[in-house]
């Protein structure tokens, strides 16, 4: 029962397929984007060992020549630094690639955001291909074609908006995910309901454990729902350019917190999920989202091992990075906030204030 | 008489501004952009000197917030490296860059590349006005939106396709250009006259006196006849992918001559005048191009002071950096030839025996 969505973005529209055992219709897939000279898959050194082989092999059975690049697993691996090396590697491969070459990222959101702003910008943009290992990939980078490094003064500070030509989602690759890497892509997925799906909140109530044991039928059609409303947004983006910032719910002080506690000190699916909350009790307390309705979103993240409480943050440092995020727009944060579950409106007028009273209702 | 063209790509059509001191009109073109937070401008050391100061003080007294960033003058500073110093001066500005801020690059065309590319990948993409100030980057980097830097395998093979939202063309800052930057800009606008318009080919014969004066009028006629040129072969290749390659007439064994005696020891614009003249005499071999037809081309370029002979060029050699070039498919290499003055056509079926004879024809 694979599934395909196409992401409708005029010329630069694409499809997602997701499915069991999909990667090895990946010869296929770049054999119909047209002439192909040559074939380089990037991917970081965890992946290269798990998936790197199977992958050459398959590429390589299809008639494609194949070439490989690999960095270090790790978000500290997204600076331009190793950027430039993969470039240095992407030019120093016999045979040499052109313009009809097509690079193929595999791997999680670092690998997407890496490899794909590589494609973006070599030769003046490659053709590529994306096929992401991980949930969070799954639901999230596999839409919308941002590619991104960091720089040492703020995360994705550099980088393209640059459509891939086709993904493939293996559901299979995600029977050797970490739980920790599990729940953030669970947190988005909780996300994408709150924004757009109530339904999609009820099918991961109902499917918790099947969810949380990757039982391939449930996480083909959790996948593919939420793949489908990341490509709706990002479709009607296109034409209303306020969409997209939905995607932020949760993200506002979720990643404040972060910034506060450091990248390292918290998986990012644990600061959303936070975020979500204290979100979801800032509408509550503005009296745009009836508490009945907070509930279910709360008792979900809950359900699959998020947290929806923690310690003591520091109000005030809280709200003093809000300020810098870099969607601030002329020294005004910015929040969505929940009407219902399944919609939400953007709030320019957030005070510290609000940030304080929803901070505290995180406290254990 | 300042002159308008638009360069028609849809969404992201821009206009091209052509004058006698229509840098004054720098800070009216950014805030008509619409919302801007802040304004950074972004040169060489030398044209920084030149113009900077002006530049700076002219965009304060429009209101706007002003920062400036400068690198070394010189092709060598279109590296990574370089593009990595500029972000991280971009990043270190105060106050900070965001969203809402503004580009402008201020000289030539390594400034136009650098800089374009700094804005295509700040923050996934910033808005950047173009104000070149060599003749060069008026007639061909001005339209388009190539942006790159260098890698030590080869030139402009890291960057982005990027549109400017307007161009403005100061033909006043032509004044202070040495006469071999001169040279390489009227190179491009021969070439210009060659592939689309024999009107442009007479009027430059005509006043060729006047132009390598840099007399405002004709400068402004000649500049705004080439930018329509190159804009309408660059919107019709949105269309019809071959178009933008007949830009190429005379820049493949050019190019081979530039790589062949190294960069620093040939002007651009010597090398294309070069390879423009291998490329009428292949053309004239072929019986595409009548020879009286060839004539005018090779006496137009002399007029200008561009050379139309050169000692003997290792033919072979010359035949091998052709067969590398980037623009070479599947191994064959491509030609843009002329079948008479204001027309060419693509030819892929190039010999190693066509390169020799359009060689010899070059001996003094």
């Amino acid at each position: 029962m694979d599934k395909t969505i196409t992401v409708a973005l005029g010329q630069r529209s694409y499809d997602v397929r997701v499915g069991a055992g999909v990667l090895s219709e990946l010869g296929r897939t770049i054999t119909e984007l047209g002439e192909v000279s040559s074939v380089v898959v990037i991917s970081d050194t965890t992946v290269g060992q798990l998936h790197g082989p199977r992958v050459m092999q398959l590429l390589g059975s299809a008639g494609l020549t194949v070439g490989s690049l690999s960095f270090p697993a790790g978000e500290a691996s997204k600076t331009l630094a190793t950027y430039g090396e993969l470039m240095d590697d992407l030019f120093s491969l016999s045979p040499a690639i052109d313009r009809q070459s097509v690079i193929v990222a595999l791997g999680g959101g670092v690998t997407g955001d890496l490899a794909g702003f590589v494609a973006a910008t070599a030769l003046r943009g490659m053709r590529w291909v994306q096929c992401p290992t991980t949930l969070l990939a799954d639901v999230d980078a596999s839409v919308g074609g941002k590619t991104a490094v960091d720089h040492p003064t703020g995360k994705n500070l550099i980088g393209a908006f640059y459509q891939p030509k086709a993904v493939l989602i293996d559901v299979e690759t995600l029977t050797s995910l970490p739980r920790e890497q599990l729940s953030s892509g669970l947190a988005e997925c909780v996300k994408h309901g709150v924004i757009r799906d109530a339904g999609l909140l009820a099918f991961i109530s109902e499917n918790a454990d099947d969810i949380l044991a990757c039982g391939s039928d449930t996480m083909i059609e959790l996948i593919a729902r939420n793949v489908a409303i990341k490509a709706a947004v990002v479709s009607a983006d296109e034409r209303e350019s306020d969409q997209r910032a939905h995607l932020n719910f949760g993200h506002t002080i979720g990643h404040a917190i972060e910034v506060l506690v450091g990248y390292d000190a918290i998986p990012h699916g644990r600061a959303v999920s936070l975020g979500m909350v204290a979100a979801c009790r800032m509408a509550v307390e503005r009296k745009l989202l009836p508490a009945a309705d907070a509930d279910p979103i709360t008792a979900v993240l809950e359900r699959l091992g998020l947290p929806v409480t923690c310690d003591a943050l520091g109000p005030d440092d809280i709200w003093r990075i809000m300020q810098h995020d870099k969607k601030t727009r002329a020294g005004k944060v910015r929040m969505v906030l929940p009407s219902k579950v399944g919609h939400v409106e953007i709030y320019d007028d957030i005070t510290a204030r609000d940030v304080r009273s929803s901070l505290r209702a995180l406290l254990p």
